[in-house]
């Protein structure tokens, strides 16, 4: 095996932040002094250290900070947007939703359920019930040899949280890895898995811009888990194609090979 | 039960059709003199009998014959086409996916795996391998309680037909209902069965233009089958939405709106 | 088709109910009086009407009521246990096994889980978490087309209940269809479908002997709807076999016949 | 992170032989002459290297070689058996179903499907077709960032293998890794997963006592991934239990702890 997990080269993840909350509010800046990106990739340093390269990226960045380069070079995008969906810039998403269908890794967290890049995977609306009046949040593994779960004590408790509540219209998830429940009754399925093309998806919900969700540890710990279960180790970032075939040669296609270009 | 499943009304099936290869290959014109909507109409008449209704539509009609009000009345929609796939208007495409999402049912045949409506759906490539090669393709069931798969035999036999092959960058289906393997030793998941928001979505990979596919009994069969599967039983056609609900307050979401919107 | 669905045949349903409760303790006697089994038919009845015929059998009865005739003759058994899942003898379970594996519908209701079918089916401990404190359940829908949440509210209340919380130690359920949480904060995948041979399962959380809640509406409501969904349609009561065949005959088996017999 | 793989403790692997064919034919002995336990173990050797230690077991031994000391010690058990099923002590299964529900991962190797050990994990008959005519076995991965896809051409070819084809009854896989197709035209999911109590399964149909199919090293690349795939990382071996918890008390279970005791 000559692949990159196999030699141990580092993973190359890029915390992506729409960073407008943290510029316009000052109870937001207080939560999170380094931004809302900052808090994340502080956690994933904290528990993959050296198994992990972590870069920052925000919407104020040319071409949000997602060109071509950085996304060739990149294993592993996490996603944290709320306020500016509509800002993201529709030829950015294309080349998002190419390199995830070519093999690298998408967390979308929270508030990014309704982003363009994910409505784009999943094809839905995405759409959910929510309310922002400090509930408890207690998360629960429904999959406990699931990678992602690694560690993760059940349950584990979000003192105060905005809830999440189903229904949630999304796809049936390859994997239901976490359920939450929120004090007013309401329920979440927070943790979900996808693989698309050859990609993998993780989405998970708690963290929000008014809660220190991001500083807890067991929040940091799923995230941090999940970076590491989304690296696919694809020789190369190409995505499925459309090839013909002659009888007896399985292995070069010819032809069309325009995915996605219809 | 006040439902139109319940008080027996008749499902009303639109059949659309590209209607290219028809208009322009005497050969195609010869094994479906009908058009393949035609001859796919018929299939689902003979089996469903007073219990559907069914019209066509083609891309050549004004909206390609899908408007607001067709879908409004429409509970199942079967899609063929292939060779016109970029000529279908982005906005007709969006509503249907609006109507899909808001409940009703869509089953996409063969070729169709590469129509903006499906790849908007599975949010992938949708691409495969192929070769139109008189192939033999044989059908195996493989949930065999699944009402798609009622009374067709296992397996069955297409004695000629293009074939389609794996690796198929389509989302893990909810339901795998059928397999086909091919003369030259493919294999591809041929019956697959999605949830998205409130509607219901078979893929089919039997059909082609070159071949009498739509004509055969068996293939006739899964369709209606499928036809009837993908009914849902919702009382309006909305789709889901974003709302917020207080604290013990299950029922009366109100604030957001706007699925799909950003 | 000549199946008996298609020929409108009213389906065959037999509630087994453990009984045990119910002759020992006067306040599960108050709150049914004809019987937990008794509650569960009359819930059936009275949303199938005439599509169905539902009889009851019971632990006390000669061979628990449920001979191989008995059995022949039944579309879906649905099954309620708690005090005295060991009374049920092996050979019984075997036959229902092999039943539900050709053909026979099973739901298995709340404490059923611990029952020595369900355990045989699933393979795993079906264990759980509990309390019987007089939580408050609400059961919401996450999956809204599939037949068995037709007509149910999303979502619906039940003011007293025992809870159930994960981990649940099942395998992950084919269609996931309703989640429930409880006042204490916890969470349950409280109905699941499940396809084992040519036989459809759902598991049912909500019901206890010591709450109302098979006299509630809802509740009935969707053992009703699961009742309709777990009939399949086989032609004949035989479970899946071992077979050789010769090439080119895909119809034709032969030699081993004995599913089970190892 | 204190766990074995973080520590990087080597994995302990037991491969279980039958050993039956290999005593009895000599055709057998000349394709395995070390048994095919003992070419399934080399092909884990020679690609884990240093990350696993692997001993076998075999029917003759006492106790079947596995005794709840080496059960213990293993966290991957790989089955191969044919002839004897039957042979296999009710206890021993009893011991095996238990570590695997408590974190022993395990993979289920062709004829083993009949074996008792994956009934009982499975809860189905486990039976399919087969023909044993040297078909071409042609191996086809249809989810491929699955970590056990590493790696395994797509597609792969076994030149002459027994053909093992659907229906093949067993529950619906949590994730289809590869589907097979025989010269006959059956077709086979021949690589599956599953995870049951806190432990994970694979099955896998390619290889056969009359074929050196064990020999070929797309096949033991698949065998070495999934060993590793299905190690789990529990802290102790113990398996899910009912428990009953007080209002606000998450971790402390008391009361029942009788898993599978019933």
């Amino acid at each position: 095996m000559s692949s990159a997990i196999a030699s141990g080269q580092p993973m190359r993840v890029v915390v992506w932040g729409e960073n407008v909350h943290e510029q316009e509010q000052q109870e937001v800046r207080d939560i999170y002094p380094h931004g809302m990106h900052g808090a994340i990739k502080e956690g994933i340093e904290e528990n993959l250290g050296q198994r992990a390269v972590v870069r920052t990226a925000t919407l104020q960045d040319p071409e949000h900070g997602l060109t071509e380069e950085v996304l060739r070079d990149t294993d592993v995008l996490v996603w944290w947007g709320h306020a500016a969906h509509d800002q993201v810039a529709d030829d950015v998403v294309d080349r998002i939703q190419r390199h995830v269908l070519a093999g690298m890794g998408l967390l979308v967290l929270h508030s990014g359920h309704w982003s363009k890049i994910f409505g784009r995977l999943m094809g839905t609306t995405c759409t959910l019930r929510w309310r922002s009046k400090d509930d408890r949040e207690i998360v629960w593994t429904v999959d406990p040899t699931h990678p992602i779960a690694r560690g993760v004590p059940h349950p584990f408790i979000i003192p105060a949280q905005e809830m999440y509540g189903e229904f949630f219209d999304v796809p049936a998830p390859d994997e239901l890895v976490f359920l939450s429940t929120f004090s007013g009754g309401e329920v979440f399925r927070s943790g979900m898995t996808y693989r698309r093309g050859y990609g993998r998806i993780f989405y998970f919900s708690p963290g929000d811009q008014d809660y220190p969700v991001y500083h807890q540890q067991e929040v940091r710990r799923v995230i941090a888990n999940a970076v590491e279960w989304a690296r696919t180790d694809r020789p190369e970032r190409t995505s499925p194609v459309l090839l013909r075939y002659e009888r007896e040669d399985f292995y070069n296609g010819h032809g069309y090979a325009g995915a996605m270009s219809n």
